[in-house]
């Protein structure tokens, strides 16, 4: 396992970590420019960010402080009442692959959807099982753009709490059944070494699940192509925007990166917190800081 | 499957889904003149409100209205940091087992407990394995006890977002493994023809688990002692106590009925609904009708 004690050279920042600074938005180039000052090697972005900031400029100031992409953020919500909705999905989804090749991610996450409509508050149907079958369908046909345009896929399990709205797919093993029925020889993509579709582990996510670590090892490197971090606090007052830092919570996140490790994965720890009334509320520079420290400490 | 929409003769109340009327405290004895009045035959209602009410109080008030319970709540929270929270922890779920006993329950309902303190903001340790070995210890202990009391113990995996202050059992898997593990020859206590360690199956805290039909199936008549609905929201405000009226949400319970029925469980279907924001402010006679209105069309 890595000694991250004594410096922060394995440290992504996700930017939504940093979405807001003392409350307001804080534009994609800032970001990129305060990681970079403080040697920060990698980042994650958002494509709403990127979309704003432009894709060429942000492009342009990615190469041009040297930075790695740990993942794009984020591809997914397969699932759709009509084919509308359906082709829209699928149009979206390769134009997140291109953006996630124009920036250099390595890879590109997603989130796989849920109920249609859920997320506004009013689901059009119940059938979770057939939301998964969308799920399965979507991934299948955007594999093959992205095996073409060397992009691999990691799917995120999400917490089961977003089933409804935001993923069906909810734990390590539903994302590893879904990789070995799609992608069963593990293709890999060439000089990455991942396989063409994976998983996105993040311990917010995955650490509650009595079946994680053989689930980690089950996945095996070709399919760790992310590990995202920050902490599960008690008591945790938001669904979605009540994650705390590393160390501050319950997730005992070293034990966790050692089943990572063990299976030989050697990419960058990725901060990714959202945070409604504690650290979007501070500046910036502060939660990186503190991002710094806890990388070191608590990771 | 049975044919719910005529009558709510399989109906039950747990005590929780009124334990307040208009904001305030309903007593447990209005909670069952209410429920007897309504024709509503089967309650299940929580040790604190027994207590209050007087155990002999609340078991003559149960017989002199004829009434059964589905369920008593709770046993469990057996993790601890010292041996003299393990000594009251098993005192305690002792005295749970002879209520239940003394009540004619159907089964002792166990959450399970989790990280020590983290209920109250401040967990002792992050070591789930070693909580979710206390809590194989401790009800492997109290089987002994109940088996001897013949009452069955009914493990309730409580949905993820809990699994570090409430219950690090969290999935019907988890669940069943215990019960193959403790009791392996789904020993019957007589009579009631039911497993001395068996699930409480409520459709908040499973509906999302893509293996909970398998683990049904797998669990079999004599392993399912309870059955609990209300529904999920979108959105859900808050982690404990939003929980939805059936019919509001988005769990499809006849489906889990469903499947829950094929195996055999003719037993109550049992409402628990915990909501401070909206059921909790109603008047009780309010809300039970509604149940009744909910038992018949959505359940």
């Amino acid at each position: 396992m890595r000694d991250f004690s004594q410096d922060h050279r394995w440290l992504s920042i996700n930017t939504a970590t940093v979405r807001k600074s003392r409350g307001q938005d804080l534009p994609l180039p800032d970001t990129i420019e305060a990681c970079a000052r403080r040697g920060i090697r990698a980042i994650s972005p958002w494509r709403d960010q990127v979309a704003a900031a432009g894709l060429a400029n942000v492009s342009r100031l990615v190469r041009a402080h040297g930075l790695q992409l740990s993942g794009y953020c984020r591809g997914g919500m397969f699932t759709t009442t009509d084919g509308a909705g359906l082709r829209a999905a699928r149009d979206d989804n390769r134009r997140a692959v291109d953006e996630a090749c124009e920036l250099g991610a390595a890879c590109l996450v997603l989130v796989v959807g849920a109920l249609p409509g859920a997320l506004q508050g009013k689901a059009a149907h119940k059938d979770v099982a057939l939301a998964r079958s969308q799920v399965r369908d979507g991934i299948a046909e955007l594999l093959e753009y992205a095996r073409q345009a060397r992009m691999p896929l990691a799917i995120e399990p999400l917490h089961p709490m977003y089933a409804a709205d935001r993923a069906c797919v909810n734990t390590m093993e539903q994302a590893l059944d879904l990789c070995e029925a799609l992608d069963p020889m593990r293709s890999a993509h060439g000089e990455r070494g991942a396989a063409a579709l994976g998983v996105a582990v993040d311990v917010y996510h995955v650490w509650w699940d009595p079946k994680l670590e053989a689930q980690i090892a089950r996945a095996g490197r070709e399919r760790l192509l992310a590990f995202h971090v920050c902490d599960w606090l008690t008591p945790t007052t938001d669904l979605l925007n009540d994650r705390g830092m590393m160390g501050d919570g319950v997730i005992d996140i070293p034990r966790i990166r050692g089943w990572v490790e063990a299976q030989g994965f050697a990419g960058y720890s990725e901060v990714e917190i959202f945070s409604t009334g504690n650290w979007w509320q501070r500046e910036h520079g502060e939660v990186l800081d503190t991002c710094i420290a806890r990388h070191r400490s608590a990771v």
